[in-house]
């Protein structure tokens, strides 16, 4: 299989790192991915800013593309440019977890959700963990689920956000499909001065507020490996005939 | 009304300018916005950046906050720091349309959506053009339908996503309330030569490649203003229970 493995960590990261070695040896791998972290940054794409590209080695050997841009730039110039269509697109491992509300604002699933747009099946990987992880047990899982993809005859494309408890891996309980909690989080600003007596803000955020066992925040908390299906259809739907309505009364203002 | 302003064009681009002469003297009107323009900057958000917000004036007069962020960190420092709750908040108005696979990059949508996620009613606004652009016909819109919104009795809190033809206001066809199109653009990246001998890329995209008129790209097209209601739980509820068949043949794997 033709593999195009993607992250916001960065491509020196310990997750993609951990990804490739579980599956070079079985499939066509390739990297392109950011040259340095690109946390938080959602689904933006780099339109006012040039792109650059790197070769980059890891030790003596060729290792993947370092781009200047955002995850979702890395996918679009990965499969236009320079490595051309692939046969499934992987994002991750990513060093924390991304479930609930923190999805929208993942540059993780958000590479792995603009493979979906370009027509591409594709994982989002994390492990909910920012000390200790083990990548190993996530790799040779994603292995395993890749080895049998064909079987398990899943509508293409696809794309799965997948997390990993952080726990040795005989303590997972199982595996949950969940929907992602849409349970706001306790957000907060940290507002402090600087050295020459201006103020700053560092954004910061709580625990989610969850509590329904039916959510990837509560499945992930719980021990299970998570696995939700990511859609990139905006519109809500529940809402088109109401909205109508008002259209109706609307139409009399113009 | 107490009604927050923001934008991904910039705290002095003109569309905000012109949302604010229509509302400010019927209601109270505060403006948080980028410091310059953000465009295309999706759902990002700063985590691994300290913000910074400087006072602003529009002549002699104190205008808003400007901060150094993305949208929707805009949203969240208004609410959580700056301004405090609100009863509305509007994104826009914005230079060219956001209808399509656009709107999933677009910071002028992404503020209208965190305002939602943090429990706000909001409209994002933009016009469809980029050079002799009318922003009054859609301000003093959007004023109306504010004026009017308890009659319209819409669920809170709601998002609408609303484009404008940049066509004289006597032929405008009407109001649709449409589905996003999720149709693929035709992208491109422009391989270039910078004067050290390098190459870099710029990203383009040509037209959408939608037909339906049922969604915002062909209904715009057509002339009629379109509204289409957003919501950000990305989960891909159609796909939840055939993604449980493969949970099931995965858990073997574990």
């Amino acid at each position: 299989m033709k593999i195009l493995l993607t992250n916001d960590d960065g491509i020196f990261a310990e997750g993609i790192c951990a990804l490739y070695e579980a599956l070079y040896e079985e499939h066509e791998v390739y990297i392109v991915a950011p040259e340095a972290e690109r946390s938080a940054v959602g689904h933006a794409i780099t339109i006012h800013y040039p792109l650059r590209v790197n070769k980059v080695k890891r030790g003596r050997h060729f290792w993947g593309y370092a781009v200047s841009g955002t995850p979702a730039d890395c996918v679009k110039l990965a499969i236009y440019e320079l490595i051309g269509p692939v046969d499934l697109v992987i994002s991750g491992i990513n060093r924390g977890a991304n479930v609930g509300i923190n999805v929208i604002y993942s540059g993780t699933v958000s590479a792995a959700t603009e493979a979906k747009m370009l027509g591409y099946p594709s994982f989002a990987v994390s492990v909910d963990g920012f000390e200790d992880i083990d990548f190993c047990f996530a790799a040779n899982f994603m292995a395993d689920v890749i080895q049998k993809i064909d079987e398990f005859q899943i509508t293409k494309p696809f794309c799965l956000n997948i997390n990993f408890p952080n726990v040795n891996p005989c303590c997972i309980k199982g595996i949950k499909v969940v929907r992602q909690s849409t349970a706001p989080l306790k957000e907060f600003f940290d507002r402090r001065i600087d050295l020459h007596g201006k103020v700053y803000y560092w954004q910061g955020a709580e625990e989610h507020t969850e509590s329904s066992p039916d959510t990837d925040v509560i499945a992930l908390k719980q021990g299970y490996i998570t696995i939700t299906p990511i859609m990139f259809d905006l519109t809500n739907y529940a809402r088109l005939s109401s909205i109508n309505k008002l259209a109706k009364l609307l139409d009399q203002i113009i």
